[in-house]
């Protein structure tokens, strides 16, 4: 051991994705390399008015940007790949994933008009050396296609991050999560597990993507009509099993909805997702056909407005739904969503459709591990150290509490925030400050040009609207130089408040009197005071506060 | 039969809570009598920017003043009660409920000073006669005490209105849903059936609110300090079985939030709930106990901002919670609510207290009836004509499609829309047209004058702020005569947007030249273009698009 010298310590940063499910990024850092895992946007909370995506805030990176190796991506969900395009315009490095997450990152770029990434394609059992970081990918199941977990050989260990991940024993496509590989880790020592948290609520194990085929085949022997299913299309294995029994039924495929063409055409192009191009027609095509021989997948398993299903459940679309068509929703509302969903699926009762969802019967199962999933993955993994990931803060506990129970030692679990740094040695983890992190908003082509005083501001706007007064008044004398203006919207419905108006008027009348009575020093102060008489005035009329401004406008 | 003169319908209007879980209130209208069932509210959806609360367009009802015989209320949840102080500001008419409905609504009507209420107290058994009307009022198990069904007697036949319910055969009162009754109705033949649909989607029955018994026994034998319960106040039973295992451990009862002190004193006061005096400690006294002799009830089961467990949980309270503490929260998050309940319990797990709720164990069950209990009321009961109510139309269509697989004649099946009118013979029945409906928005003080338009212009502006250019000239010369002003709120930072402001800056300077070019007639057509100007500029920019406006303000 070099004396004076101190031995660097793995680093460990979560930038996002703790806290929270959404925007997952975790930066592993040793002596002068760094490599990135995942880099996910979230999306807008309510409150988070016009805002569009959440990114994490990637200042740490840009200020050590010369040390990334690359950036190692598990699997293709927005909240795994969201902030790439972002990531890419400020640091040129490699990134690595499977073949299908990266034609969806691709597909990213190319809307974002970034050329020349450098994408490097891995398949499960591929390593990489990336600086003084071995990254070996793990095929793992998910909610998606190609889902890697990272066995990361760091100087002092391996660090084994699952990414989202389930325990899928008959998976559609025939290659479950190669359990064997975590073994192998396991039984050679493994310094670190970060596993997904997400449904580590939840006792028992996640069903089999399998699972749902006796309700897609029951769905596909009543149909009378056409069949019209709602999924993510980047759940592609779903899609695959509810193909293959629509087919069967003789019934031909049409997709609809823009990302769900895109990614259908991708993961048929790559060979994961099997349709007889013969089966598969387009939209304009689908009248040569009866009812009872069309399948149509489209978006909107989330009640999005402008997603396929909102359109053609309000008749917006070239495929109405009507009366003899059956929905299936093959997704569960993600939090936040579930009015949208239950609006959706009103308004397709309304239009005579039948409509099966999870309420209702077997037609989705979740792409995340439950406990005995996890406790297998524990079990296997044999981590001296214990980092849950990917969750809300009772996520992160139960995961922490379960840890703890398949003997875990307590002071080795770090629940960690995001933003903190765990240095890890070979013997020992603790917190060692922070990193710069949050969220950067983006919204049109602004990037962090939005914050929290601009919420806040919109935030009031949303509540009661806005009420300007703009007196102008000559700069010499003090007069009203022309009538005050009142400009106001959202606050109360203009034809009802005439003599509301009309109060606040005569307020602003008598009020600017006292500009021609004082001296233009207090003019100021003045102003203050018909802000507080005009405020006065509209509280007590309509109990309610609007944004108000005074604008004093001095002419010649 | 009278030639000439049409014998008069039965007509059941319903103006809230169909298509809708929430505002429930129905017409029934025979000749000069009117009757109407229920006069209850919503909360507003996030859409509803600054709205307060909505309740049912009465217009029908004030029309026909002077006809309505009474208001009858089933239970007093808000979605039952909440619009009768708004109902009793235009119409005196008296207000039949249970004696805790009415202790409920003379609340409300104390907190909008409405003295001099006619309300007139009932219980299960009783008989009231209202015009032509005569309704019999019967016992139902709900989530809250005091819940009846009501039996109109009218003069084609029996309409019987189940309210809110559930069968509970073993309920926390000992008394049980009279079921004996409705079979006494449906032997002497029922003409129509309207009853609540919450719950249509579900098969099975909805547990007794006793088989929480068990879960409430082990959390209070693991507790090792405070127990603190977040429950809907107005649930009695639920209250009264909690406080009774928490007296049996030794502890004693605090009551914290608004409503659930003042809704536990009415109960009590009532003898509903039954907890001795001595167990019942102020929040200035707990500290004379120690942690695991201390069990609190409070609001915030669905959390809400500033309620008791929300401010606990921030560290807002006299009862801040910490390690140690033990919370359940004894409810499920109504939808719309569940993100804002899941942020509460991520809150409380970081503040190191222990959590259950409704995904770890059975610490809720819902007021309303699933399938198998439909299937029982419908068989007792034995409707000529079935109107499904309380529900969105999801839940209306599986009610629907209930009744038919048990009999009922699908014509004689109404699936109605609020507003529609019902007319019931004797031995037929119709949709006969509509009367005015919909939602009335209150805010601040206002009733009804919020309309669509307001809440366009909220969403506007809480999506991407105002941007208002106030241009000063000279109506003499159309020569400036200021500095044109930009006022904006909520659009960008505005540190951020200086030479975005230059820019526009400039086009006003550069465009305004035109006022003093032309004729004061083109003024009109110049301020058209500097808005399209500076709106071209704002977007090009920003890619977003505030609410612009441009006033031109001709001074002398």
């Amino acid at each position: 051991m070099n004396k004076g010298k101190q031995t660097p310590k793995l680093k460990v940063i979560p930038l996002g994705g703790l806290g929270e499910i959404g925007k997952n990024m975790t930066v592993m850092e040793y002596g002068d390399d760094i490599i990135v895992i995942d880099c996910g946007l979230s999306f807008p909370d309510e409150d988070m008015y016009g805002v569009d995506l959440v990114i994490p805030d990637m200042t740490y990176l840009e200020d050590n940007f010369d040390r990334i190796r690359g950036f190692v991506i598990t699997h293709g969900h927005e909240d795994h790949i969201g902030a790439v395009p972002f990531a890419l315009q400020k640091f040129d490095v490699p990134v690595y994933g499977s073949r299908f997450t990266l034609a969806l990152i691709e597909h990213k770029l190319e809307e974002h008009k970034i050329k020349h990434a450098d994408l490097r394609t891995v398949k499960a059992g591929d390593t990489v050396e990336l600086g003084c970081f071995k990254v070996e990918f793990i095929k793992v199941s998910h909610s998606i296609a190609g889902a890697l977990a990272a066995a990361v050989t760091t100087p002092v260990g391996v660090v084994i991050h699952t990414g989202d991940f389930k325990v899928d024993y008959t998976p559609i496509d025939g290659e479950p999560i190669d359990i064997a590989r975590f073994a192998h880790y396991g039984t050679k020592g493994v310094l670190a597990l970060m596993m997904d948290s997400t449904n580590a609520e939840l006792p028992g194990s996640t069903p089999s993507e399998m699972a749902l085929g006796r309700t897609f085949e029951s769905v596909f022997d009543q149909a009378e009509g056409r069949v019209i299913v709602a999924s993510f299309a980047s759940n592609v294995y779903r899609i695959q099993q509810i193909a293959d029994v629509a087919i069967r039924h003789g019934r031909v495929i049409c997709f609809q909805g823009r990302s769900m063409v895109m990614i259908a055409r991708i993961a048929m192009d790559q060979g994961i997702l099997r349709i007889p191009e013969e089966s598969i027609v387009e939209v304009e095509k689908l009248k040569k056909y009866a009812d009872n021989e069309v399948c149509v997948f489209t978006t909107g398993s989330q009640g999005e407005a402008m997603s396929g299903l909102f359109r053609m459940a309000y008749s917006n679309h070239k495929l109405n739904i009507g009366k003899g068509d059956t929905v299936v929703i093959s997704a569960s509302a993600i939090p936040g969503n579930e009015k949208a969903v239950g609006k959706v699926i009103d308004q397709l009762f309304m239009k005579g459709a039948s409509v099966v969802y999870d309420r209702l019967a077997d037609v989705h199962v979740s792409g995340h591990a439950r406990q005995e999933e996890l406790k297998l993955m524990m079990r296997l993994i044999k981590p001296k150290f214990f980092i849950p990931v990917h969750g809300e803060a009772r996520h992160l506990y139960h995961h922490a509490k379960l840890a703890k129970a398949l003997g875990v030692k307590e002071s080795n679990i770090f629940v960690m925030e995001t933003g903190s740094v765990l240095e890890l040695s070979k013997r020992s983890g603790k917190i060692a400050g922070t990193v710069d992190f949050g969220s950067v908003f983006v919204a049109g082509s602004g990037v962090g040009d939005i914050g929290s005083a601009v919420l806040r501001e919109r935030r009031l706007l949303s509540h009661d609207g806005y009420f300007t007064a703009v007196i102008p008044i000559k700069r010499s004398t003090g007069e009203l130089s022309a009538e005050p203006e009142i400009l106001s919207t959202g606050f109360v419905y203009a034809k009802e408040a005439d003599s509301l108006y009309e109060e606040v008027r005569a307020i602003l009348h008598e009020q600017a009197l006292m500009f021609s009575a004082c001296p233009r020093s207090e003019w100021g102060g003045i102003k203050t005071t018909v802000k507080q008489s005009v405020k006065a005035c509209l509280v007590k009329r309509t109990k309610r506060c609007p944004l108000l401004q005074i604008t004093v406008i001095e002419t010649e």
